[in-house]
């Protein structure tokens, strides 16, 4: 397994290596990560999984200087998964001008669930995935199902600016008791992890409602908003989308899913669950 | 000389194509076009042309449905030029979702100059040319520099987002008394052809006098442009600006461009002249 830090080596690199399948990072990464590197793995001669903290990504009073940076841990897990490339660049190798002039910028969706707590949050991952394939040059690239929003902009610009990548969207790695593998589980205290799981109980319980026939959403968003509150959280969204466009659910439409984001002390966790009416 | 309609096809020609200098036009093909097709000649095994009237770059009241749509004629011209590939789909196989949701974005340039006439119009231009990039997959492609703040606009988004291919800036193709060679002349009446070659003269005579040393900007652009008025034309702008980044120009700059539009009658003409002071 290379580590390779320079756009100009990975293109080099990239010249004779067959089909790539990526999977792009910020890093520290956990058994969800693994899990997008394994489906990688199966699609392509190599994996390239990129590990990048996008500073266009994180708004105003976020944690960029506190992300964690785990390089050598982050490689070491990769090196026992069968992966050819970790592409680690600095910020002045992704960002030689310091200022990114040209953005990908997404529709209204990137103001809506999350992008409505993280102003331009959307519009910097659209524009620091378009770079990273226009480095990587996959056939193939890993997203996780964990990030709903950000699978569906992806999706979105791929589509609409003609990337000719497959997007392989994959399920949610879990623990025993439900919570959705996150890079900032690690940041819950006991009662905080001990509590985190109900977050996910919560989508399921509106998704068994509505399979059930409930067409009530505002009701179920809102009963799963005050079972969280009444637990100590506090709630960004709960809300009831359709799966693939994310818009607003109407009367009718049959591939749902429910997303919700809600903060456990400093902690903000996200999860969603798609819901499937045929 | 292949004509291929579709993106599909496209890409599956791509595949054994070897390496690829791309022109992308909107047809109604000139002397202008076929130098940017020579130069794109000497520097790939094939030429791809495309033809595409983009609606995204044409703004209200702009002459979107009255662009002369002339396909045959056009291959026809391109025939003798060794190109390879015709690519000209309709609006439906580049927009299917018939509204654009996500876009190249560039910065502030984009309101400045003709953008200030003209809103939307590099938007669309960056959006279009990003596509059209991510289907050809060219390695070189060549722009004329009569769209000087087009060319500056795309080698910002190539460079901005690590699109991997080399800009090739073509000079602009002028007629024997000057007149930058635009598919807009066919529309000026003979009395405007005779005059229009003044647009030109006077960039000239700002270069000279900025070459002989003046750094009186504003006054050289107020000139020029009273000039033009004083002949009938309508200015939009007169401006001297740095070459590489279009800022206005400051004492010291070295690398300079006189960029000018005006209108005579209903026809829009525009041009420009570099102004090297090394």
């Amino acid at each position: 397994m290379q580590i390779i830090h320079t756009v100009e080596a990975l293109r080099q690199w990239r010249k004779t290596a067959g089909t790539v399948a990526f999977v792009p990072t910020m890093g520290n990464l956990h058994e969800g990560h693994l899990a997008l590197v394994r489906e990688a793995k199966k699609r392509a001669d190599h994996v390239v999984v990129s590990i990048f903290v996008n500073r266009l990504q994180f708004g105003q009073g976020e944690d960029f200087d506190k992300y964690p940076r785990t390089l050598q841990q982050d490689a070491d897990k990769l090196a026992g998964e069968g992966v050819s490339v970790v592409f680690a660049p600095d910020e002045k190798e992704l960002y030689p001008n310091v200022e990114q002039r040209f953005n990908v910028e997404p529709p209204h969706l990137q103001n809506e669930l999350c992008g409505k707590f993280r102003p331009g949050h959307f519009r910097g991952v659209a524009t620091v995935v378009s770079k990273l394939f226009n480095i990587v040059k996959p056939d193939t690239a890993c997203f996780g199902k964990k990030d709903y929003q950000q699978l569906a902009i992806i999706k979105g610009f791929v589509e609409d600016l003609n990337f000719d990548i497959e997007i392989v969207p994959v399920d949610t790695g879990r623990a025993d008791d439900g919570l959705a593998l996150s890079s900032r589980n690690q940041y819950l205290n006991q009662a905080e992890r001990a509590e985190a799981p109900r977050l996910y109980r919560e989508l399921q319980a509106v998704a068994q409602a509505v399979k059930a026939g409930s067409v009530a959403y505002a009701e179920l968003e809102n009963q799963a908003r005050k079972h969280l509150e009444d637990n100590g959280w506090v709630v960004d969204y709960v809300e009831i989308r359709h799966a693939g466009s994310l818009e607003v659910a109407r009367a009718g439409d049959k591939e749902l899913v429910v997303l919700a984001a809600a903060r456990l002390g400093t902690t903000r966790l996200i999860d969603n669950l798609e819901i499937s009416l045929n």
